[in-house]
């Protein structure tokens, strides 16, 4: 055999400590705040939503952040995810880069949700808190809460964007399996959702509406806690064991990226494999190029502004400074669920303005070509969201084709697409069509956002 | 971190040979037979059908045969497969019994088959070979030739029993997207399909029926060869680095088993883990139980006769002697589509008269339940196929804990459950039932066996 094409770890090289990247900015990232007063928003402020321990993870300034031992005892069913040279892509491609993917599609959901679903189920249920609410889009999320909710006896309710609760039942299958409940959203079960639902009867949802009535859920249930599956910093911070993985494992390849894809929809897949590179970067190390690839016709990075806004339909959410389109604003209904959100992760964001990483935006289309010559590269059938990676790491490789260059190119590829069939089904008839967002509507958007006076 | 949970072997550890039981039984098999003559086949009977590499394998009864290197270079991307100790499910079944289980659905395909499909496709690529035909029930075999296929540049044409096709599009899609051609069987692309379909043109397939289309297609177009999925001893052979692999890991975890599980519809998988076992307890070593698991609505180990009956409804195949239920047999549309076939492995049949293995039928609202409460407390959703083995693993468990034994259990979780949620859906809104076969139908199809004189 030839030389290696897959770097495995042993359980006890799993991350003791997640990396807080907060640690090593230069600058820190503008506070949150609460939308009546438009002061910082305090811990008192997010407990009715969050318990302590993910508040103080939110906030904390510490480099390194212990993984408590029941979060790592259940990682070790599928982590340390592997590392992939993927000799057949570069030989397929005839590129003279070295392409490297992670794979986070081994875990039993099947996307490196888990991660950070099991991270706040434990902290959660070591709270005493016996309920969790939360939403869901294609179904990854909901799927990796309603299993972290099985393994700490918590009950887990979903609400789930109502036209893939129609379109993706098999999603939802998955996560009544593991024993959660799963509602279409809106639903009448909510003070927002049954407001949505009178001005709209047939509404077919959206993540921001979805958000609202989960977020409901737990502000008016003392037993029941929210969990959100991006976005924010704890969940990116549970993500970064996938990178400091990453880091060991090229080690073993003896090799370092010059360039780290990731796709970015809230952005914890990203973070997960960028933020440890960076980070050491940020300390005196090499700096990779970091690329983030998101979807066209949901440009946050690209095309939003960066400005502080609700990070839901309701405006019940504090107020975050972030890449947006606008709270009001609701992306075309491409097949990459898990990347149509409005806005974008505000630690990503504030280290975008800081020059830190570069964003590109790709039609659905080029990437399932993409996901397709991976597939039969590779044989990993990647989700239509990891095709768009796949589609950043492809454009690096032909690039390095052109250029002669042998770069070493890492990408993240966050999950599976079994459960995305239909999407593939459409590809291949041809009925896969890309769809722009109205550029009306981003500007009403846009021209919507709160007014929030710069701080001095 | 308390024990491990999972066994791990580097990529230098795959086996570099595969098992041959038939080195070991005390007794051979019951030669196959010509159809015509009742005569032994010899290697020029089936070279229409297979590359001679593999006619050679199915007589061979050397002990050890060298996986050939580009077939390891494959199997590196997801071998050695990792054997997992089910701490979660011990606890919560409350056993005393410790329970492993090697886990299959981390190939590309989400099953055991790419074993073999990867090492068909390498030995008819090395003899020219451009073509392959084959049939798939549930889908399983199908995508692993598809996937197999789109590595070595063949052409892979998937006959699919035509209720499957029209019922599971996502695993023809699958296939669709590796770059395989998919068929409903019946067919008109065949004499042998226009001859079903004339008699009733709605006719819903079968994988009798599905295997004579695939056989007429290799039988009559010489840059085309046929492959089987199960049944044969090469393809049995194939899967032993399942057992192989499964041996070393046990020692890893100090432990031996005292009883193997594995489900069985053609047998490949089951073979897979018990033969390297079976055969180190034939040269001297530790015996375990060995218990295949069926599905009560196609029993053939457990309730069909050990005699020569023809592999397909077509009756195009060569005669072999094994449990079979007959092979105009139709067995009821239960979701395990894997396992509904009417016969057996000549090979397990033997050994099952040998006295090496025992049987056990369940119906499958008892393996879907099994299935489910090991999802909830392992993470992993199991294939309906696999939840058989589950079933039966689980039985184990409990009965040690009646006896209060601490016996080691191993069973083989074949593959995932991702391409059949329909059938976790009507599980879990009670549609699903239980199918009997009818004992009259089955009678007439025992009836209806070839005659073959006893040899002397």
């Amino acid at each position: 055999m030839g030389d290696k094409v897959k770097y495995l770890l042993e359980e006890s090289q799993i991350p003791k400590r997640w990396y807080n990247i907060q640690a090593d900015l230069p600058k820190p990232a503008p506070p949150v705040l609460h939308p009546g007063t438009l002061q910082p928003v305090g811990p008192d402020d997010l407990a009715p939503l969050f318990p302590m321990a993910l508040i103080m993870q939110e906030v904390s300034t510490e480099r390194e952040v212990e993984i408590p031992e029941p979060v790592r005892e259940v990682y070790r069913q599928w982590r340390p995810s592997p590392l992939f040279r993927a000799r057949r892509l570069e030989k397929a491609l005839g590129t003279p880069a070295k392409i490297f993917y992670k794979y986070e599609g081994v875990s039993p959901a099947g996307s490196h949700k888990p991660n950070t679903a099991v991270a706040q189920a434990f902290y959660n249920k070591q709270e005493g808190i016996t309920k969790l609410s939360t939403e869901t889009g294609a179904g990854q999320w909901g799927s990796s809460l309603a299993f972290a909710g099985a393994l700490f006896g918590l009950e887990v309710k979903v609400f789930m964007v109502r036209v893939s609760y129609d379109q993706k039942p098999y999603r939802r299958a998955l996560m009544e399996t593991y024993g959660a409940r799963c509602l279409p959203s809106p639903s009448d079960t909510t003070q927002f959702g049954r407001s949505v639902l009178e001005k709209d009867p047939k509404h077919p949802g959206s993540l921001g509406i979805a958000i609202s009535e989960a977020v409901e859920i737990a502000a008016t249930n003392d037993d029941t806690k929210y969990a959100l599956g991006s976005v924010l910093n704890h969940v990116l911070l549970h993500q970064t064991v996938i990178g400091l993985e990453a880091i060991e494992q090229m080690a073993m390849a003896d090799a370092y990226p010059d360039v780290i894809v990731g796709c970015t929809g809230g952005g914890s897949n990203f973070a997960g494999i960028a933020f440890p590179f960076i980070g050491a970067g940020l300390r005196g190390g090499a700096k990779p190029r970091i690329v983030a690839v998101e979807p066209a016709a949901c440009p946050s990075l690209t095309r939003g502004k960066y400005a502080y806004d609700f990070g839901d339909t309701g405006h019940m959410t504090p107020l975050a400074k972030m890449h947006t389109l606008g709270s009001t604003f609701t992306p075309p209904g491409f097949h990459a669920g898990g990347l149509r959100y409005h806005g974008m992760s505000p630690l990503l964001s504030h280290m975008k303005e800081l020059g830190l990483l570069e964003a590109v935006a790709y039609h659905q289309t080029e990437c399932f070509k993409a996901g397709v010559t991976f597939a039969r590269a590779e044989g990993i059938l990647p989700a239509p969201e990891a095709n768009h990676a796949v589609k950043g790491a492809i454009e690096e490789a032909l690039r390095c084709k052109r250029e002669g260059k042998a770069e070493t190119i890492l990408f993240n590829l966050c999950g599976h697409g079994h459960f995305d069939m239909q999407a593939y089904i459409d590809y291949t008839q041809g009925k896969l069509v890309d769809q722009n967002y109205d550029e009306k509507e981003l500007a009403m958007a846009l021209a919507g956002l709160p007014s929030v006076p710069e701080p001095a």
